[in-house]
């Protein structure tokens, strides 16, 4: 008899108190990587979700619909990024930037946005001013980058892991 | 002026010793899922990746050729593990189960094989009775199960974290 019996759909992890998390995504190419995305917030007890710029979320993919889960639409990201500073929000970019630090080491506070940027052009000038800080994830191999929602997987991972009961 | 500038395409991390961390897995529904896998794994500098069963990588999301990158096809996975474990490699499920431990506090050793399930059946009794360890990620929100890249991708994520220089 193995140690190990599936035990599928176990109660999810509840939380001691809410996530102050908030993900901001820039405009995106690919609804796709907007809505894996989408369902990985979900699963982490995200409790906002900013989308900049024309976007569609395939519920195939998140599989979960708009009224589980808060999604707010903006035109553009400064805005958005200047209303969470002054709501108290940590501004934590994803980029590869001067003064970025590594997300093996780095510690989130508890109220928290992270701010993903462009499939292709990351996160612009402009945006990148209001950021408190940037962090980058180690790249070991080709091809070098890792997908954005791969990205932003591991960044909601390790904010997780930091605040396992919220 | 702002403190963080661009930096696309930075030099990738070195490791000082290889990685000591296969990749293995069961057979997949869906060859994007595969293909997204492989992307992820060789960015995290995976040495070897196992399929089992009938796939076909995408090399457009995969963006990561079979020259580059060491992929063994094999067709069932228990003949893996155990040729795996004759090795001297610590195996790893990732999925739900009886005495299964959280990722967040899990502790890797460096020769490890990570061993993942198919999406909807998981891992199958014959390869749970030869894992050493099973772990599991908290999930917190709807639909309450991570899609299988995405688990990958954090176990990935946590080992690098562990092994940041290999």
């Amino acid at each position: 008899m193995s140690d190990f019996v599936h035990q599928r759909h176990k109660p999810p992890t509840s939380l001691e108190r809410p996530r102050e998390l908030v993900l901001v995504c820039a405009p995106l190419r690919s609804n796709i990587n907007l809505s894996r995305i989408v369902r990985t917030a979900s699963c982490c007890g995200v409790s906002r979700l900013i989308t900049c710029g024309p976007s569609k979320i395939d519920p195939k993919i998140a599989r979960v619909a708009a009224d589980d889960f808060s999604i707010e639409k903006h035109r553009s990201l400064p805005p958005v990024l200047k209303a969470l500073r002054d709501e108290g929000y940590q501004l934590v970019g994803l980029e590869q930037t001067t003064n970025s630090q590594s997300l093996h080491g780095f510690s989130f506070v508890h109220k928290t946005a992270i701010v993903i940027g462009n499939e292709r052009l990351g996160l612009t000038e402009d945006a990148l001013a209001l950021l408190d800080h940037v962090v980058e994830i180690p790249v070991y191999g080709l091809p070098f980058s890792y997908n954005v929602s791969t990205a932003t997987t591991m960044a909601l991972y390790e904010y997780c892991r930091q605040f396992p009961i919220g």
